[in-house]
């Protein structure tokens, strides 16, 4: 079959793991008889450079002609990083909510889960983590709350305010919903759902909305749970949880707990996708300017974001399966970049572990 | 000294673990030669069943009248609680929100630290731990933004919309701001603020702020932090954090995550105060229906919190240092309700610990 895919290099290590993913694709293509053709999509750092805007109509349009857009990390903690050509209230955050909202990516999917290969980097007792080990998805709604409600900062009397606005309608809810019961339903069937009901009327509504997907899905379990609460739980017992549903801002929090409670975030994945197949698909972890350049960035999340995609925008289940049993593969062959790297393991740059996933292909 | 004392039993475990800490405030009062008047004031379960409401005015004026009031855990999670004669719109959340209002309880402080003897208890690996444990206090915004905005779930052409508003203004994060810094400043002077300050305006407001307030202190470190990353680094490297101060909802749940990271949550205190040294004090676990009425509740978190009531509130410094050390020479000595027990040590009743701790004053 033949795809279009977007590749937005991005910031710092980005264009280094792109690179790598792009190898494992190719030898996707190779091994099914697929072509995928490639367009370059300017966001971020590249786009401010050339265009002096972190997103513009082009890009927008691009991405839209694409089957899946995949992404290497964007941000602009370098010292010598364009963003800082631009003033903090014109960066949001360079490009990246306003993509999520032009495309309608309103349904972000992170996945935290420890390999037992990697059992050591977790931050948590061996009793805590379990025999198994733990593997949950965060379901988080994307383009509504607290990011895109109205906003103004205004001096009145002499003091200045400034007001965020949290917003959601039930349409908004229902449909994320939706997604994280589909979800639950090919995995072990629970969703926890999480807000402030006890505060929020958004929280309530959430509640609301959710209890009557549910009805749609008596397959599925759904449990309610306090946003403090679940900061706790994810600390004290993630086993408990298969898919955590919830809006925009708790689930940026708490997906960055979920993903540094596995102790390995270069190993992240995670996909945003839209009411219909189309997504955005890019590695959970930052930027890592510090190491940009050095050939030790770990490619592992963005080639499992790649994955993603061959699974949820392009159907191709088969080869999804395959890119994963690829690292699956390089990690039991003890191949490690250095921020997983343990005694005994192989040292392994960059581009060594990308050629070793495709080859494993 | 006379002081009067305002005493909240509260519901679930709260009263046992209140009367508790009553017996090592007369402790303090008989080796110090105070007097400590108490008067018993209702809120939550126990307002409800006596006046229909979770907070009344009475509770307020009578609270009005004390030098400090200290509470055990109010809740309505138990399947018998009064609060269920509520909706849940008119609980928020039964009282403890409107009290909080009503005093002008704004700076709510709540340390999170490792008990060298409680070590096995907390979830994180020893290497993490390090040897030193760690030790830091969360200052949380905690009568503005989100919580109390305004908030309204209307229908629109046939569609429900919630929205909650999330507003700050320069005073009020100054006062807060400013009691971080004099915090830190008997610390280890360093605060790290919390914001969203790449997306919220509030936020920006917030980093804004805190920078001014800083040049006040020249002596304390100033560092300035993504929700979503602190939510990480709680887990990654608790060591590094001396104060982190944020806004109502961040510190909600930054302050459950850090609490959950020491792994006994039955040792934690808070206080919550106002302009000047009047306070509510409580602990920072919940009321616990499962175990009510089974003296088997850990009253530590409370009496550590009586702790904080005579050093912030009574300026009783010494006395404080007393009562602290008490429940440290507790500990040493072996004695553990069930919730810390570990093999070797000494099973302890509620009771028990309390005439332990009142008798090590
Ligand atoms: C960069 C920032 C705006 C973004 C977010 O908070 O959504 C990031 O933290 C994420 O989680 O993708
Ligand atoms: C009961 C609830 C409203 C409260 C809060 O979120 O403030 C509690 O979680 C707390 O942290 O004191």
């Amino acid at each position: 079959m033949e795809y279009k895919i977007g590749l937005i290099h991005g910031d710092g290590i980005g264009p280094e793991i792109v690179n790598e993913a792009k190898k494992v694709l190719d030898s996707v293509c190779e091994k099914y008889g697929h072509t995928f053709t490639y367009e370059n999509l300017l966001l971020g750092g590249a786009s401010i450079d050339a265009t002096g805007l972190p997103l513009t109509e082009e890009t927008v349009e691009k991405a839209k002609s694409c089957d899946a857009v995949l992404m290497g990390s964007i941000g602009g903690d370098a010292k010598t990083s364009p963003w800082y050509k631009l003033e903090p209230s014109k960066r949001p955050e360079a490009g990246l909510l306003g993509i999520r909202k032009a495309l309608g990516l309103f349904a972000n999917l992170r996945p935290a889960y420890l390999y037992n290969e990697l059992r050591a980097a977790c931050p948590l007792r061996d009793d805590i983590i379990g025999d198994q080990g733990f593997n949950l998805i965060i379901v988080r709604e994307l383009t509504g709350g607290l990011y895109f409600g109205e906003r103004k900062t205004e001096e009145v009397n002499g003091v200045t305010t400034a007001v965020d606005t949290l917003s959601y309608n039930e349409n908004e809810i229902r449909r994320i919903a939706r997604r994280a019961f589909e979800i639950a339903r090919k995995r072990r069937k629970k969703v926890t759902e999480v807000d402030k009901a006890n505060v929020l009327d958004s929280s309530r509504l959430w509640r609301k909305v959710t209890a009557e997907v549910a009805k749609e899905y008596p397959d599925v379990e759904l449990e309610n749970m306090l946003v403090d609460n679940c900061a706790m739980q994810l600390v004290r017992d993630p086993k408990q949880f298969d898919v955590i549903l919830t809006e925009n801002m708790f689930g940026d929090i708490l997906s960055d707990e979920a993903s540094m409670v596995t102790g390995s975030i270069g190993m992240l994945s995670s996909a945003s996708l839209n009411e219909s197949s189309f997504g955005l698909y890019e590695p959970s972890h930052g930027s890592a300017p510090d190491i940009t350049g050095k050939n030790i960035a770990n490619p592992i999340a963005t080639i499992l974001s790649a994955a993603m995609m061959l699974r949820y925008s392009l159907n191709l289940d088969q080869e999804a399966d395959a890119v994963e049993a690829a690292v699956q593969k390089a990690l039991s062959d003890g191949f490690r970049t250095a921020d997983i790297y343990s005694e005994g393991m192989k040292k392994t740059s960059t581009t060594e572990m990308g050629d070793v996933i495709a080859e494993n292909v």
